[in-house]
């Protein structure tokens, strides 16, 4: 995959045809996080949702493929074209480019997610896995997720984030084959120390189900768990996190582990 | 992450204690495949069978947080522990480990898959996300596809394939945070051509949908889509493929894109 094909954006207020800009998110069309995500993003160009019409957390990159799908226009923000869908954060994205658009938009911001996608959490993510169907799709992508899962939550914050990313995005260009994982502590602007690039840290969910009995006397497990970091390092999204800094993690689609390769040839494939 | 850690198993026939393999899959408990997966693996030790109750092709890593689930024993399988679920692939190893097993595993295996999961499919498939989850908990783990969609594919090729892939892993273990990705093409043993170590090529799907009526006059979508693989080299699991060699591709679940993080780096992203 090559990496050297940055690909800039038109800043705000150059002579070129308008930005396009697609939003997305997995806790659905009617949560705060996009309604903030839409007002930050408004300055940049011209905004069209696409968004799940019911909570889609912790989707993964899962797609509809077994059954049938809706798109249904809705008057959700004024002013700004938006879409409710039946499906997965990744079929936001495909119906969008395919049958909303009818091309690739200059950029697509995904969430504000409530709550943390750093670390292990951007595999299970349905917010990060939008943005990554947009990189595929070789789309400048970005997902953003606060460290708040209130309903209430204080988005301000995270709203002067979205824009100085975006700005620097907007400015630098993404390598192709990569999106950004963008993570906002939970504090008031004046107490976030920074952005910082990182990478994911080693870190897993333990596992735990919670056991009950349904009326019928029947088991049922919901799924619960306690979050584990295994790194120590200094440069890692957990670390900046809890340093009071955002974390700005490139994430890439080519899950290739490149340096196994050579171990795995040290033994015989031959079949016969 | 540490890439030097090799887990290596016991070989069958050791005096160490019994093996404990979990065998999961996406198309279900009743599908072929996970039947032909299950007869391979009966020579390496005491299989235990933890799949879904139905088929969730292409649930990516989705696990289900918003409502319960059922884990039921059945009796699918002559003289082999085999329990269903009704969630998703993911959800499968996580109630495996922690309500059937109590204990991890020493080998993960997932499929056979009916139909491949090679290069980008990786990412949707449910099979992948079963090995990768059964990775992140550190389990050696290895998912397997056939490139035949038909429920009477013939199966016996890939079991032999199955067989020798298994004992290589037992042979060198599998660098900690990787799993494998094995797809086996659709033909006869004698004109597979052999079995290559490969990277996941750079290809995507050109999503299309299927645009129809309900009975009330509403639109409605079916996902489809057009495979499109943009990578010429050699060493890709696409060549390989389609040149009559089974490929098999190291995978990681650390998806930082680490060669972007000196670029990302390029600019300011002082916010004050």
């Amino acid at each position: 995959m090559k990496s050297n094909t940055k690909k800039k954006l038109a800043k705000p207020g150059s002579a070129r045809k308008e930005r396009v800009i697609l939003i997305t998110n997995d806790d659905g069309i009617t949560a705060p996080g996009i309604r903030n995500l839409v007002e930050a993003m408004k300055p940049f160009g011209r905004v069209v949702i696409v968004a799940p019409d019911s909570p889609q957390s912790a989707m993964g990159h899962a797609i509809t493929i077994s059954k049938s799908l809706r798109l249904d226009r809705v008057e959700v923000f004024e002013g700004v074209e938006s879409w409710q869908c039946s499906g997965t954060p990744v079929d936001c994205v495909k119906l969008a480019v395919n049958k909303v658009l009818h091309r690739k938009p200059d950029l697509l911001v995904s969430g504000i997610n409530h709550g943390s996608n750093s670390s292990i959490n951007v595999i299970y993510s349905g917010t990060m896995s939008a943005a990554m169907e947009g990189a595929i799709e070789g789309i400048p992508s970005i997902g953003f997720s606060l460290l708040d899962h209130s309903l209430s939550a204080d988005f301000a914050p995270a709203r002067k984030i979205v824009e100085h990313v975006v700005r620097n995005v907007l400015e630098i260009g993404l390598d192709a084959g990569t999106l950004l994982n963008v993570n906002i502590p939970k504090l008031p602007f004046g107490k976030i120390r920074g952005i910082r690039i990182c990478r994911q840290a080693n870190a897993k969910w333990k596992e735990e189900f919670d056991e009950r009995l349904d009326p019928n006397g029947r088991k049922y497990y919901w799924l619960t768990g306690k979050f584990i970091n295994f790194d120590t390092g200094d440069d890692t999204d957990e670390w900046a996190l809890h340093n009071g800094f955002v974390s700005v993690v490139p994430v890439q689609f080519d899950l290739t582990a490149h340096h196994a390769i050579q171990h795995l040839n040290a033994v015989s494939w031959k079949i016969r």
